[in-house]
């Protein structure tokens, strides 16, 4: 970011993410707006009114003299994790409830947008409060990508297999082969440095130091994951480790996740529909587990955060958010912030891998080679894809 | 019924019971049709679709020549338990499927509807057509009392507690005392005879030996559970099953389903929403466990149903589903049809436990004194109630 | 019983049953005594206290005055499920605890013993004692039996196959075949009559009316039950009830327990070790499901156990424990005892199937054709069997 | 080490630590051997098998020509985890096998010893072997440790609790205050190099760069950890990961494992039995969300597992495993063997944290600094301490 910004310039940045939410619903019928498969999908309705209820709870409720909170039960109803503000619908129970009904929701957001705007021409703000607006809106994009997840989950889990959309994606990976570029052994520096937003977890720039490693310039391709099914990966132990292999056999794992094989061809559910597989584009919905199996049947492994972080431009990346083999821990110096923001990322780091680059979901403007995301290692439904390292 | 039915008679009654589930599902948001917030609960839209997928593959499919499904995939998403008939959705999956669309099952009910009408002009009808076309619409009202007590089941567990209607139901209990009617030892008959239709699990007229006994002319009053209540009943093990006194603690029980203490003042969700206990009405939505208990408290029991169907000329019935004593098992005789109809009733007869009567949610027409309802015992959310007999 | 017993009759009674449990552990090893594989089975050191627990807390503390308790935590170590009597380790628990040690319990017993030896001796016995003292002693023989089904278990669930003795038993089917015995209908009467010793669920002598029925002579054998398993017995939902076909696919049942199939050779685990399958033995180990299904696919069905009772002096009993088809419910007119000993019976009448006769692990003078024996529907570890009616 | 062994020394080293692990138990009555209270402890019986079993399936079998099993069931029995070695008891089972008995197993012991000391008496060790064997004998060493702490668990939830032994530990933490150490930031080495004995998770001495950082010279005291509880750290969500604090409220933690508040006085089970807690004792017992939590309520961190290695020289240590923030991870180069010992370590290279140090229950030559332990978050039974840094 290039100076501070403007009013106008802050609220076309709200107008413009706020804008890609409802965008995002658009292909929906209301029914898909509602259910909840698994406890990782929330119903999309959800996301909606949880992203709302983060700028009227921070930021309308003690910023503007007298708000109006638009329902008061709905803080009981999108409240997600925040401890600090009080009583919450456990996540597994999002996909129960009815009402409010999506037009109450989508009520709650104009009520919601046209409160923001007047708070935001009002001219009062700080830089408190514009860094909580930055936090909320950074927020909101991380709910697109996982709008654009569940949605996926909640149709490519449905016997009729509906599509999102009928426009072909064209992500490929070229035919030319992967090559490894080399990394000399020393002192590097990683973590954020720069004057725009960040989150907490990416803060505090600092020396690693690396060995000497390799990286590839292009992520694994669905024929080369094929490969590794047809090979035997999913029924030799030697590739998985202990906790991984379990995870194989409770769930009798064969594939990625959205594969089907159906009458001996290889078929998976794609925004589009369910098609025929398409082995050049990169593997996709792979978890933490299968992501180490593959490099271990290769002879080689996942790359560290440092050193993806420190290779990252070198290759391009942004297709699939790429499993490493770190875990999710603080940076030195990493200090919570008081209060709920302080929840947003800190309690979450343990049992975890980071992931690192972005998606073909995640939307513009939301990715820096920085970025440290993170989900456990069971998990299959986000844009997850596979780099190798050795 | 006295003679055969006409055409005419024929299409109006199914036109008649098929246009009553619409009409219970009218005062729903589209989003009420979808949700399942436990096993047990079905969503509306699933009840709106597998009642007509019962027409359409026990009548059209096999008896008019050419019929072309509405959608070849229905089969999978509204069979319910008929193994015979191949694969199916799982139960708890229900509440996953976003899709067919609300708008979808009605399309699929009108197809249907009109197919069937078709079929009853072309005056094709056999006495074994006629004997399923009887059941499924039987099958089709038992499916309005589930409408009704899933419909209150998922708007009752919403945290806004939104109402399904808004005029006052008038159930009351007299305010005169409960009398006991007695019966002398000796042989009785029960079961069902007559002409019209039946479940077979009724059949088979039968003598029974009944020793000396006295049942209430009144089912309980929400006053008198409360005093159950008040008295510890909940907190004491001897008035329970082992069995019961297990779900009281693991589930917390305290009172029946609906009952919300707030602000030390007794209140019940019923389908005006939220209000103040009724005391005067009969005691609702209490399982087997409870059911018992109360009568341990009373010093009395439950009755039999043969108990209770000798008696039932001798009092009002209708409003509460009246748990007996009885085990549900067959009549001397008892025979499962051969095929899927004999999944109906045959299978489920292990480990659940017999209701008389009927309720204020059974279609009218729908009742007998001779119907054998069932359920497990831990189950409350049925119109269930309490007769005492000694 | 004929006559009151004199005060040597009654010691020496007691010191045969008493001595009975000990003869019945002494193949054991000390390790033996302390495993519960699963919830149902008990640790055997287990059953020897809990039987002189009885004694303890229900005849010397009340009735000796100054009597000083063994150990004052044997009564949380012991206590199987009176709740009136206070806290006690879960049942799921019992098979975690190594202490106290098997020659603790054994010093246990021989201190109840000499104590109770005492005070049969001092004469001070009242009619509620001697009935309290019947029930122990009875309550002791069922433990018996009890010990023998888990003492099975353990042994035949170890890798290592050990033989609890080596004689073999002798218990046979003849080759003629089975012949179906008819009643007429009618008015019986059931329930027990007498002065001897009975439960309060036997109680209240009742007529019932029957209709006309047949019943077998014979119980059903290894050779017919290995018939049904090669028809596809266990693959063919039809012949199961709903949860009894869920029990099948859960847990992948094929066979009765004990049955393995071995390089395609039919082999079970006995008493004596593993064997071949001796065909020509009443079939056993399986569950009401399993005993259901088999009526089923014979086209009979299984007795009720008022036909059961009224047939059994026609036929010869004491084999197995033979699945009715009655849900075990209370008798007209049954009431509970108050206090602890109310707990025995009437707190299991839900959800369990009454069983019939008595099996070969039934201690000898613990058998009368009016016995209540009671399970739920999925076990199968008691000595069960099958015997058909129509 | 220094300099290759002699025949006489590897005799004398197998022979002391194998005799260890009989004296570890020695004060065992035989029931202790047999019973598994969780999943994580195995009953004592257990350990002498498997680690005898080590012996067997790793040196005798492929090295001692015409070797004869002992039993050719016990590898199903005493294999652990070692998938390439075929079929195993699956660990939750463990408690349920009343044989072997523990004379068996002593015996089995025995046999193993014999031919062991045959075979290394007939020199013809080589590299490969002397490395299983040093592996063996470490393995050993490990589950030493693993018996302390099972025992421990075993007799510490009975209800009895009776005491491993009657010596008092005399384990103290001095007076004085706890003081931080400083360290400087820069480029550090860290992971074993010599010539003796490591595994191979310890392997690849790298450099790594550090932030400047303090440690504590002591472990935390029950009397501070006690400060914390009353301060109601177990209470406030603050303080906790969000998966620790899901774990705080599903198991209604209040206090580290074997702490119980008896009459308003705090008590802890040792293994001289259920005393008075010593407040001026390390903290032990905790799990790795509580050391976090009490480190977050100090306003400090845990260190990481480079920084507890670089400083270990400034402190004393061996006390408690001291829990770090570090994941286990493998170190630059890491490779697994091939094979079955290579399932060792690096299949459990995810969702779990490094512990440094060494514990009471360590045996004596088992400890170095640069040794990496392992467990997961949750898990409390091991002696397991807590030192800040910052």
């Amino acid at each position: 970011m290039t100076g501070p910004m403007t009013t106008t310039d802050l609220l076309r940045k709200y107008t413009n993410i706020r804008q890609h939410s409802v965008e995002i619903c658009a292909p929906l019928e209301i029914e898909d707006y509602v259910v909840q498969p698994i406890v990782d999908v929330s119903p999309p309705k959800w996301h909606l009114g949880h992203t709302t209820w983060f700028f009227e709870t921070f930021i309308l409720q003690p910023n503007v003299p007298g708000y109006q909170v638009f329902d008061s039960q709905y803080n009981f109803v999108f409240n997600s994790y925040y401890e600090t503000i009080g009583a919450r619908v456990i996540r597994t129970d999002r996909g129960n409830l009815s009402r409010p009904s999506v037009a109450d929701v989508y009520k709650y957001r104009e009520y919601v947008d046209q409160q923001m705007k007047t708070f935001l021409e009002s001219d009062h703000m700080t830089e408190k409060v514009e860094s909580l607006l930055e936090l909320g809106l950074n927020h909101e994009q991380q709910h697109q990508e996982l709008l654009m997840t569940d949605i996926k989950y909640i149709l490519g889990h449905n016997p009729l297999f509906p599509a999102y959309n009928r426009e072909k994606s064209s992500l490929k990976i070229p035919s030319e082969n992967t090559q490894m570029i080399h990394f000399d052994e020393g002192v590097y520096e990683i973590g954020y440095h720069g004057e725009g937003f960040c989150f907490d977890n990416e803060l505090g720039r600092h020396k690693v130091y690396l060995n000497e490693f390799e990286i590839a310039d292009q992520l694994v391709s669905n024929a080369e994951y094929l490969q590794f099914i047809e090979a035997g990966g999913y029924s030799d132990f030697r590739f998985w480790h202990a906790e991984g292999w379990e995870w194989v056999q409770q769930n009798k794992a064969k594939s990625p996740l959205y594969w089907h094989s159906i009458d001996m061809q290889w078929m998976h559910y794609t925004l589009n529909g369910l098609t025929e597989l398409d082995l050049n584009t990169p593997v996709c919905h792979i978890n933490f587990f299968e992501a180490s199996a593959f490099a271990a049947w290769k002879g080689m492994r996942l790359p560290t955060e440092a050193e993806w972080e420190v290779a990252s431009e070198h290759f391009n990346w942004g297709k699939r958010w790429e499993w490493t083999n770190s875990a999710y821990l603080p940076y030195p110096g990493f200090k919570k912030e008081a209060g709920a923001v302080g929840e947003y990322n800190g309690k979450f780091m343990v049992n975890q891998m980071v992931l690192r680059g972005a998606s073909e979901a995640t939307p513009a403007g939301h990715s820096r080679n920085t970025y440290r995301n993170f989900f456990q290692t069971s998990l299959q439904w986000q844009f997850t894809g596979i780099r190798l390292a050795k």
